[in-house]
């Protein structure tokens, strides 16, 4: 394997009833800003448990926080807690919220334009501490530090990671995700499958361990899926999506092993341009990168294939097939259909994404940096 | 799942050439005390690399931690550290190295008599910081918590767990295990993989994605450890066994999922009192635990030897059979041999070692607490 060096400070408190620690982990003293979405947690009872939890506290709220969080929102979230003084930050929600809250966090004590965190990697010296109720399994956000903002007026979704946005804790109470609509369990299970595979289907670095559980999180994902789609109070599969999605991203299976990620940076661009779910952008193009990437990812999609898929054919090239086949069939039993066109968008997305990630240097994708921009467009083509 | 707290703040620093990493790891204002065991790290160059990456600190040794380590011992260390107003501590040895090196940040700001902590409990309120350079993978010790301490003049072994002995950092580079002698890597081996059984071979609880990561680990085990006892310098074998023993023992697997560790208690007064290895009396009890337990440990056993062993045989009680076997194979072919008597070592110590677990209280073992001195007894005659 590859020299690494692995870091997570986050703790984590999972289970039903968890969020009553909220007591103990945020001192009175302390500021809160309360950060929220669209207002669901208003109507399933955590907004309820974390008020109750917080009584005593100072607490400010700032809802609205959308999917794929956008800068301009953020912003002022940022005023707010200039304006009150605030030095707490408690994200309740999805991936989106917890995203959003990393910027906030940062952006609240930068000297300069935050937005250059994003676009030219500026340095950040601090951030407010912040922890976070996760109500939406799938990002993986609430167990790292990286972040992913977007920006209306530029069609722009940019990635940053630093170890100062690393939550303070993460409460994941299995029970808060029973009310999701199907399609966001849904998105929530396949971001949580491509992260897995972006870490793992790459080539191989003798890394049996880093492989196994990679392949673990792939087989509990693909075992429990159908059960929290067809009863969503099922605890136990909640429960085990929720862990699974949180270990596919903290850091630990990618350690010491190649990594991908082109799927994803090429899907960031569909979103921003499009408005596709996230998760969808991934069902889209994972299959056609598998495909156009077979012969550079070989040992492993016929690793993926036997292990995951429990495929057997003995010619490889069809089992290779096989797995991504599968994978496609996987996404669309979840309710993801796999093609742009489904989303009645066409070929003008080729030149959107290539002229984005081109401008912004995106043009070395993949684990080995050979998924230029003509790869990029071919990926497209098949998923059209 | 059962509900769980997961925290593990270690910073892992993995691969060839990260002892260098010292220097950043340790600021230069710290006076450090250098902690190592019978002087193996002078004769293979761990020692001298670590001086080179110190170059510029202040820097007292303490020599001499055996293993099992001493309380008597390390309160020599405490004095040291008193003495030169040290405030930092680097371990740089195996897991008795790291395990006393715990206990003596604890003890070293305690203002009582510290034995206490390891029989009363006694709380800890502040220890000295500190990091390590491991150089036999095994215990675990690098990222957790947890150590084990001994006591020569009153035969006594135990346990202390608390967080502020997590260390900051951890240096895992594999080289610095080409050099151990066959028994150690093997010792090392053994104690992985019975620390994953530890977490693993309980009851169900609907915990997939723990039972595959414990089966990864022992997956893996099983495949490299042929392999380093062939080739002590086989790189890639020594990484995945080092960075197996890590994961075995840092909280992950064992989140969620009931705990047995009765192996380790019944072998901890083993050693007390005989003077057997660690690794070695896990080898010698688990297969009687295991064959003991085997009713309440069903389900998982039948698991166990099906994906961890690939016993295929149709019959539950030989499937289980099998898999005990195996298991007790696998230590023997790593060179422990499991009966007491391989060590001369008779009926004399059932008395020994169950007097020791009553008199600390230790008298309701395993994960249903139904391992009581009666059971005790009969799993240790099955050792004989």
């Amino acid at each position: 394997m590859e020299n690494f060096t692995f870091y997570n400070p986050v703790r984590i408190h999972f289970g039903r009833g968890q969020i009553a620690t909220l007591k103990n982990e945020i001192p009175l003293d302390k500021r809160i800003l309360l950060t929220y979405g669209g207002g669901s947690i208003k109507k399933n009872g955590v907004y309820t448990q974390v008020k109750t939890a917080l009584n005593g506290h100072t607490v400010c709220e700032f809802g609205g926080i959308e999917p794929n969080p956008r800068y301009e929102t953020l912003m002022q979230a940022v005023a707010l807690i200039k304006e009150h003084n605030l030095n707490f930050i408690l994200a309740v929600g999805g991936g989106s919220v917890v995203d959003g809250t990393k910027f906030i966090a940062a952006a609240a004590s930068f000297p300069g334009e935050p937005w250059d965190i994003l676009t030219q990697h500026a340095p950040i010296n601090s951030a407010v501490p912040f922890g976070c109720v996760l109500t939406l399994p799938g990002t993986g956000s609430e167990m790292n530090c990286g972040a992913v903002i977007s920006r209306k007026n530029t069609k722009d979704k940019l990635v940053f990671i630093h170890p100062l946005v690393f939550p303070q804790f993460s409460i994941l109470d299995p029970t808060t995700t029973f009310s999701l609509p199907p399609n966001q369990t849904a998105n929530g299970i396949v971001d949580a499958f491509v992260h897995v595979i972006e870490q793992y289907l790459t080539y191989p670095v003798n890394s049996p361990l880093q492989d196994r559980f990679a392949e673990g999180i792939l087989q509990t994902l693909i075992e429990e899926a159908p059960k929290v789609m067809r009863n969503p109070e099922d605890y136990a599969a909640r429960s085990n999506i929720m862990w699974c999605a949180t270990l596919a991203l903290n850091n630990l299976i990618g350690c010491g092993v190649p990594n991908d990620w082109a799927t994803h940076l090429i899907g960031h661009w569909l979103t921003a341009g499009y408005g596709l779910d996230h998760a969808v952008t991934l069902a889209i193009l994972l299959p056609s990168v598998l495909n156009h990437q077979r012969a550079q990812k070989r040992e492993k999609l016929l690793q993926y294939a036997t292990r995951v898929w429990n495929v057997i054919n003995p010619n490889p090239e069809e089992r290779i097939d096989a797995a991504i086949f599968k994978t496609r069939e996987f996404f669309e039993n979840l309710g993801l259909v796999t093609h742009l066109s489904n989303y009645k968008i066409g070929e003008e997305a080729i030149a959107f994404v290539t002229k984005k990630l081109n401008e912004h240097k995106q043009i070395t994708l993949g684990e080995r940096g050979d998924i230029n921009l003509e790869v990029v467009e071919k990926i497209m083509r098949t998923s059209l």
